[in-house]
């Protein structure tokens, strides 16, 4: 080992250059054992790890030196009532925040007590959007126009590069000389965004020579990814997905101890007010939360929380009772690619019975998608409670003072 | 296990409860194998993690049932020239995502090789906004004046609750009836969403004590947690950072095999326009990349990747070089606390030199708000070269074609 | 007169019922002159106006008391190389601000020098999206399913109730238990609200009578009319135009005393980086002041301000030249209907050619927004050279000092 | 007149220049006369206007060729209970679509016979942002530090500056290399854009050479001037003002004939969460028709439509009643200076009691501002109401065919 840290020391040996001397398992340790020496501290939990490192390092990682472990509990079981999920789930959530698991809990217990959250998808299409730059404005709308007039043409281009992926369109925006298309892809059980970056480069080609255009980024911002954007709120990415439940005053009491008129409240003055003023493009209460700790459970790109959390919570009361949904327009997921080949993460998904690829295809994804809304649903329906019932526990001890 | 099974199926035994009648790590194992034996699946992977369990089942997780890893890899050295870090540090990047770690990489390279990025912390403040409702808007004013005339009062109730934080003022908004005090703290260490939540509960207590109007929820969506909300953009929350390096054109030419007035292109059509039109919050390329896969690594909250994300990318040409900075306005880190316990993620605070409580007390967390946020920029940096040269190399090829 | 006072005063008649007694001008002047008594005031000047006030009363205001006076100047020769503008024209400017009609005259001498602005209509269509109610999720996507099963049975009812406008589709929205259809018509010359809101309220009949939905609202701000809403900035909203203009190094230190890198750097630092920042939907100089301006004059809805200047400014280097375009995604106007058939603001669509209905229909409407467009253009530049100038003004200052 | 048309037409004199060589009447007409002329037609009604010409040519308008005359009518009487403004109002609306006044008359009785509109100005603080470029962001730190300790001589220079106006502070905003300071003062009864910009100038020319920071533009969109910006709806500019009012069920029923259930759940469905789905920073249903209108009427800087249109509606039910409120943050009015001395508008201004400076200065500015936020909540409660009736029509017709 002495040697490869000599070479790794004085620079004729590159850190991410020692698997192709070494078999995986060495190279990492071989690396991590380096940063230890020359940092003068201990890896050794990280290097404890138990996942297939050839699959690791071949698709998930570079410069690997071990993993880190985040502790997974369960929530549910979730009723969940949907197009694809039907049935009774336990929700993987992993985690570093104590709670979190516990506050989704009790949000399935009381959407189970009721029946079961129903849930639809309304909108299922990845996107990516290239910027081209024109010579000047007259050009930006010739482009354009020859796009529009090519759309055949241009699906054949698109679905010449996937085997599995489909073309749903397009749509173009110019903003001075720059002009930008945002293509849009079924990618059934695949998150997708491979897909239509390959797409999407190979249709900037014929673009490009079609028109004159010249591509300057195969993304643009309009796509947008893992980046807040109206876009996505407005017309989504990935599957827009809503989910609904009706409590009774009753259940709102036995649950969350408060009553369905706190929970519009709560609803009305922090989610859609507080937000409108804050000059927010969330409308929630803890939807990052949820998505996030099934993201990281399941394999999912951690990033994609940014667009993956954009949710508009709504609540509306009925007599004495209250109909809650949550409506997410731009869930990013797959059962199948990235992250959801690894070990753990792959359990995770089979816990939901959406590993791999569904049948019929795409089938997997949207039934994850499905679950994942209705998870998001049992936080809110808990943390609307718990602010709710807080603020009563303050008024009943006040009126125990007096 | 049997006799738990048969509880746990008959429902006199809660799935959360089995931690009140076994140790942690037994409670652990008969909550999985349950669910394996009801769902008929494997989560042998997922058993098999080497963290300390007492810890994890005390503070970051319920219901466990074990662990997912994520694959741990090394950017860097990354040079940093900041007021609390100095120096040259490997970058722990948890992510599932293959490529990442080579991309943050090559912007390390150019990063170190141009001498080392600047940084500068330029607020620190955690954020915490109830929301009360008043009889009417005239209420309303009188509950702000009565705030603002009892500043002092306020500061010390404060601080009576926490014996690190350090109370920072209160700015009030009004709407309609709703009314937010977006309370400001000085967290130290400590990323300080708990510490803020129990300081803004105790004085909405004494608001309320004083002017008669009625907490709503001690989180009126001001704060803003976990929502991407222009307030964070523009006012902060955590650290806002920034920082910039100086590349010169020969420094481009090598590493990203671009040049520099690609890289501001790519920046102005993308990062500026595009996002620009497409509604977000988000001026960037691949902020939420990098704030995510160190926040993974380093143990903190996987929800706050929303807001650390936040990210306005900018590129000046100088001549034949050029300037980029990144600026962040909303990065919630924490040395202590949460996550930051956990085995593996500790081992990544301590690669950085961050690990638990900096002395004098903050200066570990803003350490590491400087390295986090020229990670962010050697991230930037990369995807502008990689779009930047791609499109060259296309350029290239079909010169060769004619 | 007396006898109309005191019928006021006590109450047995209404200021607003004074037009059933009397004939339109002497309503006006017995309510006017009973104001100046009452508040003890002279509203002589407001009286004083030449307008028809038939028309007037009968299209255009209620409770009549006469007319205010703006100013209008005019800004030109302007020359605009359109698809439906071409040629040279003098843009009337209604404003009581001083030093705008300079500004924007300054900014159509450049481009006129320059050869004339080239400017593209990418868009045309105005939107209004009604809200309904539905029992729960599943509900919600049953109706969108309807609609969107019933595209041409909806095309002939929107048809049907206007005898110029074209039906162009409706895209579906779903937010928790709310649908909201935002309906699309080519309104030709007209500005269209009118009448695509009773196409709209008819729509709604329909499908609350197919679906069981229940209109909430006519209008359910996803239109989004007289709001600034991303909606609008991406999709367009009345017609999304673009105008661009190429300056050489020379023209710009001729016209502006300034260089074509300061024109680009004050847009760079200003309209991007600092709206960016500020969370702003509008990434320009001054696109409002010119706008408003037109608006006023021409007899537009001075409301239609907030989305009409709506504009992203782009700024590109070409080597010593420079690039500059202006993006307007909603301009709301027409030649025909409110204000524009008032004396005075027919006089002002004249002097550009395009009073009243145009030959094919719609193209006045088109033609109008093309010269709007290239004057907001000149009021960027005007606006960029002015802050840029002011600058390099004081720098020779100060070098003079020394 | 053939001389200058001769002179015009071969370029020897300028359209501008008239001024120069006649009296302001006489350059009016020949200019005007000149462009009917050239462009066969005719500007007859422009050219019969009333205003003191002298006065407008100096302050208000270049290249005059006459005036539009836009028809006013009032609303109410308005009963406001403000702490500037006291009393019931005719509100006066310059407008030229059918219907508004109408709109507006109808929420003035509801608020009227209500007792009256509650109204509170929360900020009162008119911003200016100039943008600075910095070395890098190493420097750019440096220059908020320098700034920050330098507040009390800032203050003096920005002081001697206005002989009216006061200096209230600023906040630095950093992005990357360039530093932004917005400036905020208190007016007095001027709107106050002139006022801030020429101290911005001044204290501009202090931080530049204080720092080495190189100004790019008095104005860099953070003040932010005539584009919707949230940091203008959170924190203001101008005033920021609430109105509110508690209608009883009977009364919303007589007026509106409709429920409070109903303008309840109009807000909700379309205010709240269309707005939210739409990206919008508008959260309302026509607060620009109002604010557009009573700036034209009383000479505001129509561009400020923008801005002060910025309003969120809230509207909570308390049993059978319902309380309704306008949040408006940032209305910039004056009544003094700019369009606010023309004759028409003086009179209008007069109308509402607050014509010229007031008593103690910043009073009539004040006072105006709590009218038109009354007027806006006026146009809200109208507009909600009839939305809901119309429904409420329509269900009625179908009970009918039932």
């Amino acid at each position: 080992m002495d040697h490869y840290f000599e070479r790794l020391k004085n620079g004729t040996l590159k850190l991410h250059a020692l698997e192709q001397e070494l078999p995986p398992l060495e190279a990492v340790k071989v690396r991590r054992t380096y940063l230890e020496t020359e940092q003068g501290i201990s890896l050794a939990r990280i290097g404890s790890f138990t996942m297939d490192i050839d699959r690791a390092v071949k698709r998930n990682i570079e410069n690997m030196i071990g993993a880190v472990q985040i502790p997974v509990g369960v929530a549910g079981p979730l009723t969940v009532k949907g197009e694809f999920a039907q049935g009774s789930f336990y929700l993987p959530i992993a985690t570093t925040e104590g709670a979190l698991v516990a506050s989704v809990n009790r949000g399935c217990t009381a959407i189970s007590k009721a029946g079961g959250a129903d849930v639809r998808i309304l909108r299922d299409r990845m996107t990516r959007a290239p910027v081209f730059a024109t010579r000047d404005v007259g050009h930006a709308k010739e482009v354009v126009d020859w796009v529009t007039q090519h759309q055949e043409e241009l699906r054949k281009t698109a679905e010449s590069t996937t085997s599995h992926g489909r073309f749903l369109g397009c749509t173009p925006y110019v903003t001075g000389t720059s002009v930008y298309f945002r293509f849009e892809f079924d990618t059934k059980d695949a998150m997708g965004m491979n897909m239509v970056t390959i797409a999407s480069e190979r249709l900037s080609e014929v673009i490009e020579a079609g028109t004159g255009a010249r591509l300057v980024a195969v993304s643009g911002n309009m796509c947008t990814d893992k980046k807040p954007a109206a876009i996505n709120l407005i017309e989504g990415r990935g599957k827009t997905v809503v989910a609904g439940i009706a409590l009774s005053a009753d259940l709102v009491r036995e649950v969350f101890k408060t009553e369905s008129a706190t929970l519009a409240e709560v609803n009305y003055r922090k989610n859609l007010l507080g937000s409108a003023r804050a000059g927010s493009l969330g409308f929630n209460a803890q939807a990052a939360n949820v998505v996030a700790a099934v993201y990281l459970a399941c394999g999912q790109d951690a990033a994609h929380v940014v667009e993956g959390s954009s949710c508009i919570t709504s609540a509306e009361l009925r007599g004495d009772d209250v109909y809650i949904a949550v409506t997410l327009p731009a869930l990013q997921v797959g059962t199948v690619g990235g992250g959801t080949g690894l070990d753990t993460q792959k359990e995770c998904l089979s816990l939901l019975g959406v590993s791999g690829g569904g049948d019929p295809p795409g089938s997997h994804a949207k039934k994850f998608a499905e679950i994942i809304a209705c998870g998001v649903l049992a936080g809110e329906l808990s943390l609307l409670g718990a602010l709710g019932a807080r603020h009563l526990a303050r008024a009943h001890q006040a009126l125990g003072r007096g």
